[in-house]
C-alpha cells in the first residue's frame, strides 16, 4: 500500500496545521489507498535524514486540535535544495527516503522556495519513470504565490492587522491631544506589501485609520512623507501609518537598516518601522511611537480568519484527492467563483509557473498616489478576513496541542553520508 | 438634582470604557438622586475647557457597546495639574465648572498622575466646605498603582502578552534549525514588570518559552544575558527573551536609545528590544527577531480578560455608589479574597497614600537568579487572565462603537482666560 509524505517550509502561519489536519484527516478516509502518512521533520531535511513521523500515532483527537495550534507542529524549514552535482545527490537521497518507505505521494506545504523543491522532485520522477508524485500547497502570509487567488495563511495575518489598526487607531486618537500624534505599524511583507494593505480595511472612511500605507511597491520619497504625514495630522489631529517591512527608497534599497541575511540569501529586513518615525521625530516634531507585529502577526491564531482556516484545510483535503486522482507536477490553488457573494473552490496550477514567481499588489489595487488602496483591492481582500474560529481557552489562555510525536524506524544509512 | 463628571487620563486601556460604563449605567439607575453623568473631553482638560459631553444623549444601547470597545471614548490626556499659583488657578476653574454645571461627584478615571489630580480637587473641596466629592478609578495596564490588589486593564494586557509569547514561541520553536533562534518581545511598562512576568502565564514548565524575562526590577548585567541566552539556545534550541521597556542598565540608565520626554517629562521610551537583539546577534551570531508590543497590548479589545472587564465595570459602578454614599478623596481599589477559587471585591483606599507611588514587583515575585517569575507570583496572576468576552464581528472586524458625542452648551467665559 501506497504511503504520503507530507511536510512544511518556509515561515509559519497561524493556519498552516489546518493544513496538515486536512491532509492527515482526508488520507484516514481512504485506508484502502493510503498506508499512513509520514510527515518530515523539519520539511524537506526530515525526508533528507529519514526523520519522519508516523501521524497513525496521533488520535483524532490530536488532529482536531492541530487544526487550531499555531507554529508549525513537525517543523519547518529554510531549505532550498542544492544547485550543480550537491542537488543531484540530495534529489537521489530524497527518491531513496521515498522508495524505502513506500511513499507514493509528497504534499510539500510552503511558499515559493518549497514550490521549487517540489518541482524537481516532481520532474525527476516523471523523467525517471517512478510512481512517485509530487503536489505542492500552498501557504504564506505574504499572499504572493501566483495562480493561486490568495494563499492559506494570508487571510489571518490580514485580520490580525487590520484587527490592530482599527484597535490601535482609537487608541491614539483618543491621546493625541496631549501624548502620541503619530503611529507607526510595521508589518512583514518582503517584496510585496499584501498585508500592509489589509490594515485599510480597518478604515470605514477615508478619515479613519490607516492613513498612510507604505508599500513595497512604491519606492518612498523621504520629502513627500514628510508633507502627507503633516497633512494628515493637521487634519485629522494623528497619524498611524503601516510600514511594509519591504519598503525600499528612491534608489531602491530598503529602508531597514539591517544588511544581515537569512539563510536564502535574502536580507533579513527589520527596523524600517523605526526609520520612518525617527525622520518623522526629527522634521515634525510630533511625539511618535513604533510597533512592530513581526512574527506575532503571523501565529496569532487566538485569531485566525475562518476563511482563511477554512481554506488551509481544503487545500490539505484537495491535496491528498488530487494524488489519488494521480496528479503530479501542481500546486493545489484557491479559485474564486464571486466577490459577493464570496465564493471560492480548490483548483490545480502547473508547478512550473509558480517557483520562484512572485505575485505583487497589482497596479490598479495601489491608489494613483501611492499611499491607499483602490475600491477594487478592498473587493478582492474583504472576505479573506471574513469569520472567527477561536480555540478553546483553559486558564484564559488558548488550548493549543503539542503533538506526542514518534519517528518511524530508519531503514536507509545516515545522511548528509560520511 | 446633582450632576456627576467623569473623564478618562492617562494611557488607554482595552478596558477603559467599560468603567466608562459602569459609571454611566449605574448612575442611570439612580434618576432621583444623579442627573446626568457629565463626561470630559480629554480627561480634566474638558473641565478646565467646560468641554463636556451630556452622555443623557448616549442610547442604552450605545452604552453597552461601550463596554467592549478600545480606545478612551470620550478622549484622554496626560496633563497634570501645574504647582504653584497657576494650579491654584485652575483648581478654583474646576470649582467654578462644577459649580455652574451642578457637578457634585467627580469620578476621575487613571493611574498614578489622575490620582494626584484627583487628590487637588478632593481637598480643596474639603478645605472650603464644598459639595463636590472627588473619588479616583484606577486603570493602568502597568498594574503599578498601590492599595488595590490589580489595576482595570492589567488583565487583558497580561493576557495578551501571555497569549502572543505562548503563539510566537511555537513560532519559533518550529524554525529554529534553519532561521531564527532568538526571539525578543519588548512590552510596556515604565517603571514595573508586571506585564513582562505575565508573560511567564504562557509556559507550563520552565522549558517553555518564555525563557528569559527582563525586568525593571533587575539590573541587567550585559555578560549574565549572554550567557543565559546561550545556555538556553544550548538546552532548548532557541530563546524567547520578553523584555520590559523600562529595563536599566547595571548604572540604572534605561537601556532604550531614545531619550526624548513626554509631557510630564517622563523619558519616552523604546528601543530596549532591539538593543537586547543587536547584542545577541553580535555576540552569540544568532539570528534574532524583535517585536515591539507597543500599543497594540493596551488595546486590544479582541482580546480582552472577561475577570479585568468585569472588574473594569464594577471600579465604574463602585464609584457611583460610593459618591452616593458620601465618600470623597479616596481610589475604589481591587480586593482579593482568595486565590482559588478566585475571588474579588471593590474596597476603597485613601487617595492621599496613592498619588506618586508606584507598586512594582515585589522581591518574592522574582526568582533567586532573577530572570523568571516565581510560584508566588504566578499565583497572583493566574486569575486576573481568566475568561473571554469577545466583541460582537462583522465582515471579520470587530464592531466598536463610535459613541454621537453632544457638548453640553457653556456657561463660563473660556479657559484659559485671555
Amino acid at each position: 500500500m501506497p504511503n504520503a509524505f507530507y511536510a512544511q517550509s518556509g515561515g509559519v502561519t497561524a493556519v498552516i496545521n489546518a493544513t496538515a489536519a486536512g491532509v492527515i484527516e482526508t488520507a484516514r478516509q481512504y485506508p484502502d489507498a493510503i498506508g499512513t502518512v509520514f510527515a518530515g521533520r523539519n520539511g524537506v531535511l526530515g525526508a533528507l535524514e529519514e526523520a519522519l513521523y508516523d501521524t497513525r500515532q496521533l488520535s483524532d483527537h490530536e488532529i482536531q486540535a492541530l487544526r487550531r495550534s499555531p507554529g508549525a507542529a513537525f517543523g519547518s524549514c529554510r531549505y532550498r535544495l542544492a544547485d550543480g552535482p550537491d542537488g543531484e545527490r540530495e534529489l537521489q537521497r530524497l527518491l531513496d527516503v521515498f522508495a524505502a518507505h513506500d511513499i507514493r505521494y509528497v504534499l510539500y506545504n510552503g511558499g515559493g522556495d518549497s514550490a521549487d523543491t517540489c518541482l524537481k522532485i516532481a520532474r525527476l520522477a516523471q523523467v525517471r519513470g517512478l510512481p512517485l508524485q509530487a503536489i505542492h500547497l500552498p501557504k504564506t502570509i505574504d499572499n504572493d504565490l501566483p495562480l493561486t487567488d490568495c494563499s492559506p495563511g494570508f487571510g489571518s495575518a490580514a485580520k490580525y492587522v487590520a484587527t490592530s489598526v482599527m484597535e490601535v487607531g482609537r487608541d491614539v486618537d483618543a491621546m493625541r491631544r496631549t501624548a502620541t500624534r503619530v503611529f507607526v505599524l510595521e508589518v512583514l511583507g518582503r517584496h510585496a506589501g499584501w498585508t500592509a494593505a489589509a490594515a485599510a480595511l480597518a478604515a470605514s472612511s477615508r478619515d479613519d485609520p490607516p492613513h498612510l500605507l507604505l508599500l513595497p511597491e512604491r519606492p518612498l520619497c523621504p520629502e513627500r512623507l514628510i508633507e502627507q504625514v503633516h497633512s494628515c495630522e493637521q487634519t485629522y489631529g494623528f497619524c498611524v501609518l503601516v510600514v511594509s517591512e519591504g519598503v525600499r527608497d528612491l534608489d531602491g534599497h530598503l529602508l531597514s537598516a539591517s544588511q544581515t541575511q537569512d539563510a536564502f540569501g535574502h536580507p533579513q529586513l527589520g527596523g524600517a518601522g523605526q526609520q520612518i518615525a525617527t525622520r518623522i521625530r526629527q522634521r515634525l516634531r510630533l511625539k511618535t511611537h513604533v510597533a512592530v507585529a513581526d512574527y506575532l502577526m503571523r501565529s496569532a491564531a487566538h485569531h485566525v480568519s475562518a476563511t482563511d482556516q477554512a481554506q488551509a484545510y481544503a487545500v490539505g483535503e484537495a491535496g491528498i484527492r488530487a494524488a489519488l486522482a494521480g496528479a503530479s507536477n501542481i500546486m493545489i490553488s484557491l479559485e474564486r467563483l464571486s466577490d459577493q457573494p464570496y465564493a471560492w473552490r480548490t483548483g490545480e496550477a502547473p508547478l512550473s509557473q509558480i517557483a520562484n514567481r512572485e505575485k505583487r499588489l497589482p497596479d490598479h489595487y495601489i491608489s494613483d498616489d501611492g499611499w491607499h488602496i483602490t475600491t477594487a483591492c478592498r473587493r478582492y481582500l474583504q472576505p479573506l478576513i471574513v469569520g472567527e474560529s477561536p480555540p478553546p481557552y483553559a486558564n484564559g489562555l488558548p488550548c493549543y496541542v503539542k503533538l506526542r510525536l514518534q519517528r518511524a524506524p530508519c531503514r536507509l544509512a545516515p545522511w548528509p553520508p560520511r
